[in-house]
């Protein structure tokens, strides 16, 4: 590997925050590696259409260092990192490797976390990788499979009942489009089944869907659901998850395909620094995204805590990562640059999106609000705007324009159970 | 499950062959059900783009329950079929289910074969299902990324050499396009490798590639892949595969990534009925396609040997699986319908296709042979027309416009080693 004596900042982490901070810091003198432990960038706003059989997986994932192919100051490495050390300055990977850093910046990420019950996850899984949107959609299209060869009502029933856990933006977006899937794209399909019978079941512990929105578009949402066919329950804390279901509020509902959108915890490297994180594991930064204790380390994106004032924090969004990426490049910057530091950083809400299946959505941009099909279309626009690179571009719009004229969906395949060692004789 | 009282044909495996058969009988007074153990209907002369990160898994695959969809009297069911109860007329399924049957096709196709050398499978992959593709795809660019981290010369010169066995249509395909992503797409994406110094090494035991065309045009596409930089050793048989590389000719060639393009075997449909088999696993049928001792059963496709005369048999391609398919179709409703049997079964040649790369292609019409870009053009436009679906066609012919203007490459993602148990820490 070339050394040639530039300062070295080692980025963990290819996501929002990581890019972000990579492709700001290449344009200065620096010598940028940016390690992470799968090749591609995901772009996990539109995770769940993958998870529902809308988008192909290549459309949403690009590779990292194809994306920064043209910054000759800035390397990809595949990776798994397992620690710091940061007396030493180095990166430590699960194989045993180092990579030394003058700067480091930890852009982990974020898993799903069940509060206590991880016991839960091979019945309900959660939805931040490729790998696991295509175990949602073989599940999700496995039990309309399996219900078809049943002549059993209640396990017909059980088969064709989908559960949702949590009801942010990633649950009501896969709820919408499960409810699409099973009354719109599939109906035709099947013989021995009506797809049309199919359960989507949204289930909130607090007291109203999409808590980040107003009252206003939050109930408009509530109604679009409705409309699409699910079953919003709020209120409801689920106390148990098993193969056969879910239990909420003492109530058992039979569900076959059951899916957790209700909680993210931060990947494990405040335990890397042994500092101080907060109730999600995200490492409780200083006002300029540092490390407390570590001047040469930051971190950001939803492995921060980045306090906002009145007990608020930054949110655990894109757009919020990248400006975090920007700043600490910035920072970094300056510090090189012997330029006056910037001052603390400030979060800028661009707004806030939702989508509700494929005809509504809400919209709140702070100095205007919008619902039902423009909003539906400043969606579209506004992720297919941010999708990376003019061929995706132009490849998930025939997608949607596809999906919105027909009903029909591309991606409807069943695949990977055993991709690593799959059964051999074919049929 | 209704029972009309038609006679009832089941169809096992929804490849060329069964979906064709499935097409020309659901006009007839028949219920169809077609088996199938996966939910896809595969264009497998286009699983090798997948495998080397050209296209999507979902431009190439569709569901067959999709594709029956407007046609009543057919039911697709997704399940594994293990045997056939001839005397009681009933197909038997590997969770123990049966499916009763008037009439039997058995479209059950081929896997890869290893002549007796099962162990070399786990080294050498072999390209058959989308699972296939997924792990070729991941193998290829993993060694790539491996290679970028080491310092180690003849290691790193291990990593870069990918061995293809076999120099038949998928054999040339993806040698050719391996060659052109270390040539060109990922040339400027590697830092401390060069990947133009990938060496791709195509090995046959045959005196030629590509026998099933004339001289001529085998020299012109051995000549296009040394353009491209492969390098093609015929004559050649491999002793010996494993982790560490091939042996072929008492020479030992470092490899780590080998691909397994060298043969197939039929599917144990002969084995099911206990009917004699040719060496390739193939059930030897009659003129009319039957298997001899069971009329009321059909073989076509991979999973026949269908004889044309002076020793040779029909091949198995995409196009003779239609043939055969459409002709069943027709023995089957004849019968039914009280009329005349057609005539046996008799091949129509209509072409061969071989593509080397994204410029050159050799075609073999018969009455016309295409090499060169004109053949590239005539190839690449007749398999957009044979895709299923506007949609695809579209998508496929966008994939391939940006691949041939820019040389990138969208589905470049490694992904799937643990796709039913993902390690679930981010990064």
């Amino acid at each position: 590997m070339t050394d040639k004596g530039e300062h070295h900042v080692v980025i963990v982490g290819g996501g929002f925050g990581g890019l972000e901070a990579a492709r700001h810091l290449a344009a200065g003198p620096f010598r940028i590696t940016v390690l992470d432990r799968r090749n591609h960038h995901l772009f996990q706003p539109l995770l769940y259409q993958a998870a529902t059989a809308s988008l192909a997986l290549s459309e949403i994932a690009w590779p990292i260092r194809s994306l920064l192919s043209r910054h000759k100051n800035a390397t990809t490495l595949l990776g798994a990192v397992g620690g710091v050390d940061a007396a030493g300055k180095s990166v430590l990977l699960e194989d045993g490797r180092r990579v030394a850093y003058d700067t480091l910046i930890l852009a982990t990420g974020a898993r799903h976390a069940y509060f206590g019950h991880d016991e839960w996850e091979p019945h309900a899984p959660g939805l931040k990788t490729l790998e696991d949107a295509t175990t949602i959609r073989r599940r999700i299209l496995s039990a309309f499979e399996q219900a078809e060869w049943l002549t059993d009502a209640d396990e017909r029933r059980r088969l064709l009942t989908f559960a949702i856990i949590g009801a942010g933006p990633t649950g009501v977006e896969l709820a919408g489009t499960i409810a699409e899937l099973a009354h719109e794209t599939l109906r035709r399909d099947f013989r021995n089944i009506d797809t049309r019978e199919a359960r989507v079941v949204l289930v909130e512990a607090g007291p109203c869907i999409l808590a980040a929105f107003t009252e206003d578009l939050s109930a408009y949402a509530e109604r679009a659901l409705a409309r699409l066919g699910v079953e919003v329950r709020t209120g409801h804390a689920v106390s148990q998850c098993s193969a056969e279901g879910i239990e909420l509020g003492g109530e058992f509902l039979p569900a076959a395909t059951i899916l957790w959108a209700a909680g993210v915890a931060a990947s494990p490297a405040a335990e890397w620094l042994g500092v101080p994180a907060d109730r999600a594991g995200r490492v409780v930064v200083a006002p300029d995204l540092s490390v407390p204790g570590f001047a040469d380390i930051f971190a950001i994106g939803d492995t921060a805590h980045v306090a906002m004032g009145e007990g608020r924090t930054v949110p655990g969004i894109a757009p919020a990562a990248k400006q975090e990426g920007r700043y600490v490049a910035g920072v970094i910057r300056a510090r090189i640059e012997g330029k006056p530091a910037p001052g603390p950083f400030a979060y800028r809400n661009d707004g806030n999106l939702a989508t509700i299946g494929k005809r509504a959505a809400i919209v709140d941009l702070g100095w205007i609000k919008l619902k039902g099909r423009l909003a539906w279309w400043t969606w579209g626009i506004a992720h297919v705007y941010f999708l990376i690179g003019l061929r995706n571009r132009l490849a998930v719009a025939l997608s949607w324009l596809w999906i919105y004229s027909t009903g029909q969906r591309s991606a409807r395949l069943i695949t990977g159970a055993n991709a690593e060692n799959p059964e051999r004789r074919p049929q």
